[in-house]
């Protein structure tokens, strides 16, 4: 018998990609991206304020282009072997839907209308409602029910974004019947669930992002909601009272979508959640496993069992979860506002000269000079990092704080800022990129001592994103702050991978997500291992970046 | 009759210049300069260990070049108008010398012995001796030599150089009858005072440096300093008792100088001072006025009458000497560390990817890529400062710390470090390059505030060296920053002038240094006014830099 296949479907910040993966093996048989036409024309965005909406139409047709290319790559016939499919998206990414489920910009009247669209995940108009949002749950006098979700609620999640919209639209507030999540009007959409109240919603989105908890029976009180504002009156009643794991079906897939991408009608299609969850799967979570998603911020993710973690508050993190990551686990989230991008604002810094001040020096052509502007931009970063590696750790005098885009783990505080401190007339700028680089691995460490000092243990980390296939220094300096080794998983596409784990076990192929990862996964390609000798002195550098951050707490936020 | 000349011989870092001045205009007849040759190979110096030694021909050369070639711009016979020389040098900067008053390098036996040379202010061989001196100063029950100099003695000043000497030579240390200071040194030699004993020392430098005063009747005393190390017993019985400010004559121009210098034989030399005295001086120094010499670093001066001042302590500068600026006033010196270096450190962090990055970029020539290195950063600093200036004050949330060298004043503290702190993922380079100023002028500002709480009035600010004369964006930040108009000396070569001005005060041309500043001086060429609204909002930054560095004091010490 032919091997049977499941589709793992993950939409990012730019692109959707659909990987075809052979339910045996694990292996990754095919697969494509698809860019989101409107979004890359800049449209229904307005960085300056930042706006950030994607047309449905954009996620419709990415969706079609993908899984039709990727199975294009394959043998004539190949779709009649997918038995289900995995979607997870980015989030918080909702969007107004009608009665029947439509999100409002499909309809004519609201096509070119962003409040109608979904508001990407790092949409920060709605920074009033957050704020209002925090104020009543600290004040209220009932249950805080940001507790959950790190005591902080942010001006990217659900509520926040819906009550700007109905703020500022009164069109699209008439409208509007229901909220969805992305990684809810997926799985709807392709198994023709048009009900609102019917969808099943993702338990991963609901209780990161919405405020659902069991211990208060679902989403906050509409006394609460109504508090923060009377416009939210009855929107609680719908949306949803149940949510699911991902390793639930949503249902089977209907019969026009079986037709427009070339599978079988009523094959499984999983419960949504969001990219960060399901990668952590792909990647091979398990318990006392940090598993990090390094890229230009970090997403850390934990699981540990309920009669471990229960539902006592782990403080300071993003949140806590029951199944966000694997069903029947308490899954924990935090995560560093920025890392790669503290590395790619220096190279942005070291890119002034090359493009200001190159253009006035005489000689150089103008076509020569666009090229050595490429050029130079792109070995910025290897270079950096060839120079830095010659520097052996504590051999300079720098300490710098890696809260250039806030902080989010441990204890929110997205007023922070950066510093470099210990500059000396002899300071070079590979040792300022070795001081950043070690500001955010102590800033990794600052999230696993939180896990520590709520009794959560941690013995290894477990590594994907970016920058660990592309970045050694930066990998075996966190080894040694962390002094720990890190797993780097061999899958590169670990989101989608983990997307068809779920879409397999939803399928019944497995009998459990856990299953899945065995079957499926693909491993580690490599280990980093911490040398005692600089975890020694990172050891004490790592206080120093404390002390400084105490020193300075206060400060940073208000400047 | 004819106008009669004085000649002010300004010895630098690398080089000497003779200027010929007008008595009567003030106007500036002939300059000429003259590089030290054995210098400017690098011989005696050893830049890795701080070893930074000058030879007496150096000096000696340099002054025959640079006079003669000053005269010879003039026309034939001007060398007979001259009718008095002033001379300033660097200091510390002292040396050995044998019984006859001859630097023990003019010998054969030490012509290349580093040991036996003029020890330059900027060693900083001697940071052991240093250490000790302070800590006997302030543990051995008698009085705190120290207190006058700032209350901490430095490897660059005179008893800790000697003593690393005597330490590390054994040749030099039988051979040494006494020392002198370059500015003691060279008035000796065009007078023909031979005898170390009845040479006329510098109260400028023998107060700064030499820990001598009044208070205790001239140098420390033997005890005190056999306590130090019992090497420097007897040394102070063949060193000096009194000191002479540099209104006064040194003697005449002995006959076989003025034929060397085609001078008058018997002109009036008058008695040496530090650079920065006498460049006071010569830009127009009066009480009330903070007169800065703004360069790498800055040499901040004040006079105040010892009737307001007395032998008060002023807490935290870096001295304060009875007449070592004008004659029977005290002369109070500060100072930053770095000034123009902290831009300057700057611009090497952003010459890295010109540097380091552009040559592994594919085609270009690596003569073009020489010229576009030099190019590139010749502009570096120019186009910063272009940029910056389209940036309001307090636009950007950024705040430094200007400790990159230490701190001079307030409360030296030489193992500071400096720090950027505010940082976001919009921070740009020219931002960071007006945090940087805006760090150089808070440090000018707690200079100004440090003397102010000691009592001592400051109104106006005068800023001589080359970075009035450059940039004017740091002029009005400091301005702004102080709140006070800065008045920019016309005269470019102010130290030279300063000296001409003692020279035609030793030589009777004027009663008082006052008289020949009002009669010789050039004035101001501009003023830089404070704008109250930048002014407004530099106080709050200010405050948060007094605060940023209080938070990290102690950790920029230790890191």
């Amino acid at each position: 018998m032919a091997d049977r296949y499941v589709i793992g479907v993950d939409y990012g910040t730019d692109s959707v990609r659909a990987v075809v993966v052979n339910v045996r093996t694990g292996k990754e048989e095919a697969t494509e991206v698809a860019v989101y036409r409107r979004w890359s024309e800049g449209l229904y965005c307005d960085p300056g304020r930042n706006q950030f909406r994607q047309h449905p139409l954009d996620y419709i047709e990415g969706l079609e282009a993908c899984v039709k290319g990727a199975l294009a790559k394959l043998p004539a016939g190949s779709g009649e072997r997918v038995i289900g499919i995995g979607i997870d998206t980015t989030g918080s990414t909702p969007c107004a839907v009608d009665k029947s489920g439509t999100p409002l910009a499909l309809h004519e009247e609201f096509s070119d209308n962003p409040n109608a669209m979904f508001i990407l995940w790092k949409d920060h108009t709605a920074v009033d409602e957050a704020a209002l949002i925090n104020e009543v749950a600290k004040t209220w006098g009932g249950t805080d029910f940001t507790k959950y979700e790190g005591g902080v609620y942010s001006s990217e999640w659900f509520w926040a974004k819906i009550l700007h919209t109905l703020r500022h639209d009164s069109k699209v507030r008439q409208a509007a019947y229901s909220w969805v999540e992305h990684c809810d009007y997926l799985p709807a959409l392709l198994t023709g669930t048009t009900d609102p109240l019917k969808m099943k919603r993702s338990r991963c989105a609901a209780g990161h992002k919405a405020m659902w908890h069991a211990e208060w029976g679902g989403l906050p009180s509409e006394e609460f909601l109504t508090r923060i504002d009377p416009l939210l009156a009855g929107l609680r009643g719908r949306l949803f009272t149940e949510t699911y794991t991902s390793d639930v079906s949503a249902g089977g897939l209907v019969r026009e979508w079986a037709d427009r991408l070339g599978l079988p009608a009523g094959i499984a299609v999983a419960v949504g959640a969001f990219d960060a969850h399901m990668g952590a799967v792909g990647g091979g979570i398990v318990e006392k496993a940090l598993t990090k998603i390094m890229g230009t911020s970090t997403c850390d993710m934990m699981i540990a069992p309920y009669d471990v973690i229960g539902d006592k508050l782990i403080a300071g993190i993003c949140g806590q979860v029951d199944g966000s990551i694997i069903p029947g686990m308490i899954g924990l989230e935090a995560g560093q506002s920025a890392f790669g991008d503290v590395y790619a604002w220096f190279r942005e810094i070291l890119c002034w000269p090359i493009n200001s001040v190159l253009p006035t020096v005489a000689g150089i052509a103008p076509e020569a000079l666009a090229q050595i502007r490429r050029d130079a931009r792109s070995r910025m970063l290897v270079q950096l990092t060839e120079e830095a590696s010659k520097l052996e750790p504590g051999a300079t005098s720098l300490v710098a704080l890696d809260w250039l885009n806030g902080r989010r783990t441990p204890f929110a505080n997205q007023t922070l800022k950066g510093a470099v401190a210990g500059l000396t007339l002899g300071t070079t700028a590979p040792a300022i990129f070795r001081a950043l680089v070690e500001a955010t691995a102590f800033g990794a460490r600052a999230i696993v001592d939180r896990f520590a000092a709520e009794g959560v243990e941690i013995d290894q980390v477990i590594a994907l994103g970016g920058i660990p296939q592309k970045n050694d220094l930066v990998m075996q300096i966190t080894s040694d702050v962390l002094r720990m080794p890190i797993n780097v998983a061999a899958a590169e596409q670990a989101c989608a991978l983990g997307a068809a784990m779920f879409g397999a076990v939803a399928a019944g192929a497995f009998r459990s997500v856990e299953e899945a990862q065995r079957e499926m996964g693909s491993g580690f390609s490599r280990t980093f291992k911490p040398i005692d000798r600089n975890a020694d002195i990172y050891d004490k550098l790592y206080k120093e970046y404390l002390s400084m951050g105490e020193a300075l707490e206060g400060q940073l936020s208000r400047l």
